[in-house]
């Protein structure tokens, strides 16, 4: 861990639930295409660009006019080697990791191929996880795509994979998100084979609300990755708060990914917003329902991965306690980027500021070890002390 | 007040800055119009409605075919009339209102409309004030769709009017944002001129987002509106912030509604993202720019209207204190929706949420008393006692 966890060593474990790998076999179906998301070489560049995101399709094809400025993000040995993931757990001090495949997951693969496909990247998460036991677990990818007894077929056989702990989901669902009545099967089966889900986003938010300058290129892909994001996340778990998923689904329990986009924040206006909509004064109204805060308190998990002490400070306190928040670190991206030979290879940065964070919000003692760890090692049934 | 301000009164002047109002002659624009924003008549309907939002537009057309949910809301008194404007503040025990006209503001006008629409409302808003000398002032509306020089005339007269305090904006800017290079003459006459801009607004995101089941109407207004409003909000200040818009207006000062959309909870991801992009690392990185958090803490005001402690909290945070926070009450928006006869002439639940929240955030000593008047009449140059 970065320094400011330093006190921490030896007394308990840290866990770091958001993680990412793309395994071989999944780089090679990128490398296989010709529209997002892809996987592709440039002239002189030393790795492979890899290109996920509708943001980066201009930057793609002024690429392929033979611009300097190259789309996406370098594909470097951190995305699939797990050589590579060990050193980064060891050098942050990280003892065990519940590694996820990346966006987009399997949401863009033909119905015939999605199951194939996560039956055998499932068995990649699972042999990784066999080479280092006990110190890596895995949120297993689901082929949403596939008609729903694969689906459910597979939820079944995830289940008794000895590492896996929970799925990892985008906010598409089925393809009508994650509010969509057909879906509520897949939702009660991985509710009762315990499966937590780990919601994460990938679609972010149409280009046009981000302005001409930011298609243009000119701010990065900031605008996407740190409003786009989140944004996606709250909307999806709002749609499903809004349809009755959690009281239709009572033991689905739901892990937010980037502390819950902005739900912490935005919960007092949706709640009066729901409470001042002369629509749904008969339905939703409170007393007849349950609130965001007490969904927020009773099935939902929040990763600790908001990059500074406000934004946690709210997750913490819209979870009802430090309990429910995991320490994660989003690897492999966020690298360092001052361009020094070797510095991926070192502590970086971006790891740094969700430890600091946490130091600053929870303190040194108990709670501080919990958020770390021992949280994820209650709520995701982990082994060892 | 509502009843957990009570002791407040006597001691100290409540002010609500965020407080709307469509004086008649906006009405009648809007009345003449076939799409929206617009004011509509229907049968067995004891107000008119007004529908402003692209969520609502399904549900206008199911009504002209004569379903029985109807579009937008209705049209009370609560929008143009001063007496009722004068009554919601006695009965909530606000002394002071800093009234502007209720998006989409002129945003929606001819070129040739917009400057003597500007001038004729601008002019109302003046009028009302002077009927209740120290009880009004206004946020002047700007005819943003007029030829620029007409602007920094408007600019110029509404700094000259008596009870003008700055000015509402949405955030289309001339059309394509906040962060056009072709707005920056518009900002800086404004902060020569002393005119902090409220930033508020109204366009949301595109429907498509919310998915097949909000659009059907199931969730009422509630995603356009708790998650659609402030979101474009925190997009908009975004955009500026990447575009440089603090830095070459250093004078510039703004007001975010609803206590900064989502600014306060991302803020700590926006700074990460910038950090860590490939494509900003020799423009943006942290030493040669000002982080969001240093122009939080300088250039940007936020309103108390987040109904909650949790957004409340972080908004204090992120903005280094409770100095740069200030109560409002978004009247007339969020009536009490019981249907209970003259339940509107009433305490306001609205209203109540964001008491309670500044109560329980801040306290009830100095602060308490400065987010809901004293940082107002200081930001906003308010006079008497």
């Amino acid at each position: 861990m970065a320094s400011e966890s330093q006190p921490l060593k030896g007394k308990a474990k840290v866990v770091d639930i958001h993680t990412h790998m793309y395994p071989p076999e999944y780089v090679k179906v990128l490398e296989s295409r010709n529209i997002i998301p892809l996987v592709r070489k440039f002239p002189g560049a030393p790795d492979p660009r890899l290109v996920l995101l509708d943001a980066e399709v201009p930057l793609l094809e002024s690429a392929q006019q033979g611009t300097s400025v190259l789309p996406g993000r370098p594909l470097t040995r951190h995305f699939s080697s797990l050589y590579q993931k060990i050193h980064f757990m060891d050098t942050h001090h990280i003892d065990i990791s519940v590694v996820s495949l990346a966006n987009p997951w399997l949401d863009f693969l033909p119905s015939d191929q999605a199951f194939p496909s996560a039956k055998s990247i499932n068995a990649s998460f699972s042999s990784m996880c066999a080479v280092h036991p006990g110190r890596l677990y895995f949120f297993a990818a689901l082929p949403l795509t596939a008609p729903t007894p694969q689906l459910l077929d597979c939820i079944s056989s995830i289940s008794s994979l000895p590492y896996c702990r929970g799925v990892i989901l985008g906010t598409s669902g089925l393809g009508s998100g994650l509010d969509d009545p057909a879906i509520l099967p897949i939702f009660s089966a991985l509710a009762d084979a315990d499966l937590p889900i780990f919601l994460h986003p990938h679609y972010g938010l149409p280009n046009s609300v981000f302005g001409p300058r930011s298609a243009a290129g000119e701010y990065g892909h900031v605008l996407p990755l740190a409003l786009g994001f989140p944004m996606e996340t709250t909307i999806a778990v709002a749609r499903m708060f809004l349809a009755g998923v959690f009281d239709k689904v009572p033991n689905l329990r739901i892990i937010l990914a980037h502390s819950g986009g902005t739900l912490p924040f935005l919960a007092g206006r949706i709640e009066s917003c729901i409470m001042h909509d002369g629509h749904l004064v008969n339905g939703m109204k409170k007393g007849a329902r349950r609130t965001v805060w007490e969904v927020l308190s009773t099935q939902v998990y929040l990763d600790a991965v908001v990059y500074g002490e406000v934004g946690l400070k709210a997750a913490v306190e819209a979870s009802g306690g430090s309990e429910r928040l995991m320490f994660g670190t989003d690897h492999p991206f966020f690298p360092p980027v001052g361009g020094e030979e070797g510095e991926e290879d070192g502590e970086w940065e971006s790891v740094g500021l969700n430890v600091k964070a946490v130091v600053k919000v929870i303190g040194e003692g108990e709670e501080y070890e919990g958020v770390m760890g021992g949280n994820a090692f209650s709520v995701l049934r982990l082994e060892g002390e």
